[in-house]
């Protein structure tokens, strides 16, 4: 088992600046934890709750910008991607394409991300089970890409809420055979729960965090911020990014041991 | 209160002369039960549980038997988009564009629909509160369209379920003002319940149809064929075209008795 | 098919006159409809959201309340049990023992309901999958009771939410073979949902039970009050008395219908 | 905080000697691993799926062969009860009364339980909310009991299965201010999803418990036996008690590292 990574950015691309500045500041952190780290952020916030919150960027404002962070920080960047026309201009410049949840059995973006070439990071959708998701990994392996990750990020649990099923982590692990992402800051959105926009529960981030790092992840996700309350997208969610580098350290110490157990009884 | 519309016809238009046959049948029952009848069919599953599903004949070929359908039969069409770059074309062969509901709150898709002009029926997610899809609507409206319908097809329950509240119906009418469709064969799909595709249960659809037009809505939309279960897609889950009639004039009588009732009580 | 019976009182049995004054204002509104009606009332709320609830008059004091409205009125009398010793007396005064939800797998209760000769009416647990209440009318039946009545009133939707999946009515009547109960006021209760009390959506129980009754049922059970925000419990879910008539006479007509229907397609 | 401690046991008592075998070995686990460990064990399965599925060998027989475990091995014991009635005897010859949780809401049979001043363990149910565990445990104070100890064992998710929902461990913490038990075993019940009896996924146990204690609790319940597949109860949940020590020493280590970590950013 690889040691933990962590994909972590501001939820929306703000501008070049701020984003230069947040992967400025988290290489700092991974290479103070000695870890590795995945640039994320997102060029267009595509299904907002309500028409009257705000997309982003947009695509061709941001990719050069993605380009830049990529060459100077040399970290690897993930964005997320919506439409299957998107998919090849955007792989040009990330190392990792994701696939949104509401996406996730979209068969044409499924197809054309994985005909990039880059790592595909699907979302488990917030509507399916998660031996479902062996589908929609094999969507990308019948295209010719076997380099698919899967990211549990909470099922529906009635109105405007979510939970995570903690053992969607090794279902998926063996039913699709690929390695598991944790996204623990979507993991407490309360979706709609905010009338125009999301909800969202940033105290329990670090709970199911750590929660994931002991079941065995590799890979857990979670946005950021200079300022979460006046971010344009999931402020409510973010951690700040002060208090990033002690979250993801209690991360590491946890990974180290959940992956060094020797259990005669197990799933595994 | 309008009398009672059927939305209906077979899941995946599988040729020309099966669909005109289905149409015309669909036609003929529609005139002796006196109701209005929308022609539903759908050229791309695009969203299948597995890469090896039958997906359809595709756009191009499906355009120009959507238009022959509406002008020999002419009843209304419905069909369903799933990228906002097919908005426009599909729009100038039918009378309603319907959103999947999956892609009920992508933002592109949703204004490209609406500035077709066409009606837009959009089918509530199975991660959505009943009361978040005025925001959907919103966004429509914000495009320009005020022809908008939303449709109940089930809320997530659990892994590989769907279960209806029945209350989302007077809920989104009041809270996005526009007509409530009930789709009575999608509230019974099993999602991904038979292992790479869905699974469905047919017996329980005139309960949840009856169900729905007690408590009171503009249309009824359910998928039949002549043969269910050599069907492409959803046969598990659809009606056969024998016994549609019989299924339609129950719905009826009720949806008469329940638009005549005056209640000193109520939500209206 | 029957036509539809009514069971109807208030949640709580407040004092002899009060219960007198409700029975007799119920069965002149069965009367005018020429409907049956049994008089629903509970001595002990025995499992409140909290310790500082009312509870009610208790056993020692109802039991001969209950009795003088049996004998008055001429009403067949139901009401709920708590605890296996309880039952052998309450039996003697009503003619219909409910067990409560959350009791409804206690077997020792189920048993001695059984043994006292009266009607038993389970209400489904907000736990329970509808096949499951097969088990629980089997544990009666095994212990020489076969007048069983089996009651749908919500399952767990998230936190502090209940949906009626009305799939179980013809679920729990061919899987247990009895006739099934729709209770229309506590399937829109909120659970705890107002604190140390739970809430209510009073203005959801006739959406609910016109659904109920279109997909047929033997009995709608609903509370009313001449007062419901005065009443010690379930105040936000109960029935103003003054539109009682009207809310039944509804139901009666779809009811009507529904068991008239012919379909050749259905689930029966 | 304390370090971690473990309720374990067969789920039914079975036989005076078996109930002093499996003590033994477990007491002897918890001296090689150096921790508390409570003896849990139940004289009657009083809500069992089905009439036809064994009880146990009741409250008489059982009260003397709980009070020779507890004296032979010096292990505290905890035992579940059913009816108000049974807690001051039972209360005699255990340390822990346990009220299961679908009966958490009986006040009767909290606070017969709270009288006898045992510690009292909830057991949340699959139908309540986590902050409204908080007016459970003040049942509890109400009756002069501050002694309470509230279990998470899963919450409803759609029908025949349960999710744990990790949020619960802190807000039940928080609101009720107690310390927190995880029921790793029956957390991965599939409630009446074997028919007449309730099934199981053993091999989830350590997935979820690994992810309980590293949020953070008091103490891991996980019901244990020498041949689970023979057990009168709940077989398939229950741990082989061969793989029972190394399942707990794994706990042991991520306790101590969760407990020791030091966080700027947490719920706490």
């Amino acid at each position: 088992h690889l040691p933990l990574t962590v994909i972590a950015g501001p939820c929306a691309l703000e501008s070049r600046d701020h984003a230069l500045e947040c992967a400025a500041a988290l290489k700092e952190i991974a290479e103070r934890l000695a870890i590795g780290l995945i640039y994320k952020t997102s060029f267009d916030k595509a299904n907002r709750t309500s028409a009257v919150s705000p997309r982003g960027i947009g695509m061709k404002a941001a990719l050069p910008i993605l380009a830049e962070v990529r060459d100077k920080t040399g970290l690897p960047v993930l964005t997320d991607v919506h439409e299957s026309g998107q998919c090849a201009e955007v792989g040009q410049v990330v190392d990792v394409l994701q696939i949104p949840a509401f996406l996730c059995r979209q068969t044409d973006l499924l197809v054309a991300a994985s005909q990039t070439g880059c790592v595909v990071n699907v979302k488990k959708g917030q509507f399916l089970a998660p031996w479902d998701m062996a589908n929609v990994a094999g969507k990308i392996r019948a295209s010719g890409n076997d380099r698919v990750l899967l990211t549990e990020r909470g099922a529906s649990f009635g109105y405007n809420t979510l939970v995570n099923d903690f053992r969607s982590i090794p279902i998926m692990a063996r039913k699709a055979d690929c390695p598991i992402v944790f996204d623990a800051t979507h993991s407490v959105q309360t979706p709609g729960g905010a009338g125009t926009t999301s909800g969202g529960q940033r105290e329990f981030v670090p709970t199911l965090a750590r929660a994931a790092v002991a079941v065995g992840v590799a890979a857990v996700f979670a946005e950021t911020h200079p300022d979460p309350d006046k971010a344009p997208s999931d402020g409510p969610n973010m951690i700040p990014l002060i208090a990033f580098e002690s979250f993801v350290r209690d991360l590491v110490a946890i990974d180290r041991l959940a992956k060094n157990r020797v259990s005669l009884y197990d799933f595994a």
